[in-house]
């Protein structure tokens, strides 16, 4: 199922199944009861799929990307978090900070979205999957300065600003993707590709990556987990390339869709 | 005021002023209108003052905690967070997970914690304290050997997991504390006075954090900002002392109260 949310045509936030321009109506809660009503509505804004309670991030996953950093293989996941108020609808405006406009910093990251669906703790990756309610497309907006030399080596200030989080454009059920390590992902920044790989090169599976996290840790149902982003940042080009106004920014995952923001 | 959250005796969770093992009911949202009714109700079990939104922690915020931790006094405030599910309530069992017990290594940390009330975008330091709703105290409870060596340099690891974060006993709004800089906070560890300080000395005033911290990023209501600990953590002693089953600890913070949590 392609769950999307969305303002309908009174501007009421809606659950519904995707089925382009329009939704069938979903009636109750995302990770509670959830049923088809029957019923079709008009998309007149998409939104996030869901409102996170948590956004756990996981750094250099990629080992190409990690070359690319000069960051070595790590032997077990980086983790960070955004807060949620980072986190942005499809076609929201990804907005350069005014504490980032010394020079150019502010870059794209494509990355598979994992939203937790029942309340994961201990979990071992064999059955770690179980816990998945689905799938979105994140941006892992990053502002490279900040991230390297305004917070004492600590991602969260550099990663965490208003707008660095878009996700979306559809929740995809788990059972609509059983392998989460056979999708490709990709940047197009104004038509152009940056970044074009697979997710079954991340060096932590998802399945590792919620064992790794759920130990002896609760995963709220919608937690987001941000899972890496491979090669091609923007920082890591020749010359580098970053987001500026009037660009648009797509990040581009199969079976997923196009989450698409422009820059201002 | 001094508000609490509680269950009553009939188990339902209830807002209301302290009036030591009772307290006056309150009506409404804790961030929004807010009345006393004139009723009382008996305290069965004190929670947590409020279900935060977002936990941003601020770490090496005291000169002498930043030389025992063999950390540089940061030129600006190093920020993490640690997830909504680390929050305990007074009372509650501090666990020492199951992936730390090669050796000892949870710690304590006495913090002032700081309740943001309404979203707070870009405010300037002499504006911060109109955005503050009020106080509680906070123990950053940390896995020393996880935050060095288990999350590549990024400390979300070691300081989220689940226990990790009481708050309580109270949250004192901010009128009745003009200046968050005057405060004794101390730890309390099995009737051992293990850190004994004041908010005095910390390198960053809680208005600077919050300027510096909701730039270019909104900070929600039900923001929680742990401010940093001053020196005397267990990691830091000679010998070292952490954290065990069995152990008691009380973070005590003036005008605030005791948050006291058994060790399991």
């Amino acid at each position: 199922m392609r769950i999307i949310r969305f303002l309908d045509d009174k501007g009421q936030t809606q659950l519904g199944i995707d089925r382009g321009g329009l939704a069938e109506l979903l009636k109750g809660e995302l990770f509670g009861k959830l049923e088809p009503t029957g019923k079709t509505a008009k998309v007149a804004k998409l939104l996030a799929p869901l409102a996170a309670t948590n956004i756990f991030c996981i750094g250099a996953n990629y080992r190409e990307h990690a070359k690319e950093s000069g960051v070595a293989v790590p032997e077990m996941p980086i983790v960070f978090m955004k807060p949620t108020s980072a986190q942005i609808n499809p076609g929201d405006t990804i907005k350069i900070p005014a504490c980032c406009r010394k020079g150019p910093e502010v870059d794209y990251e494509c990355e598979l979205a994992v939203v937790i669906g029942k309340p994961a703790r201990d979990v071992p990756e064999a059955k770690a999957l179980d816990y998945v309610f689905g799938y979105t497309a994140a941006n892992d907006v990053s502002a490279r300065m900040w991230q390297k030399h305004g917070g004492g080596g600590q991602w969260v200030r550099g990663k965490g600003f208003d707008t660095f989080c878009p996700l979306g454009p559809a929740l995809v059920t788990a059972d609509e993707i059983p392998d989460p390590q056979t999708i490709r992902l990709r940047t197009i920044l104004n038509g152009q590709v940056m970044q074009d790989h697979t997710t079954g090169d991340m060096i932590f599976t998802v399945a590792q990556l919620i064992a790794f996290l759920s130990q002896d840790t609760t995963l709220l149902p919608g937690t987001v987990i941000l899972t890496g982003t491979p090669q091609g940042v923007g920082a890591a080009r020749k010359p580098p390339v970053y987001l500026t106004p009037g660009d648009e920014v797509t990040i581009d995952l199969d079976k997923i869709g196009k989450l698409t923001n422009p820059v201002g």
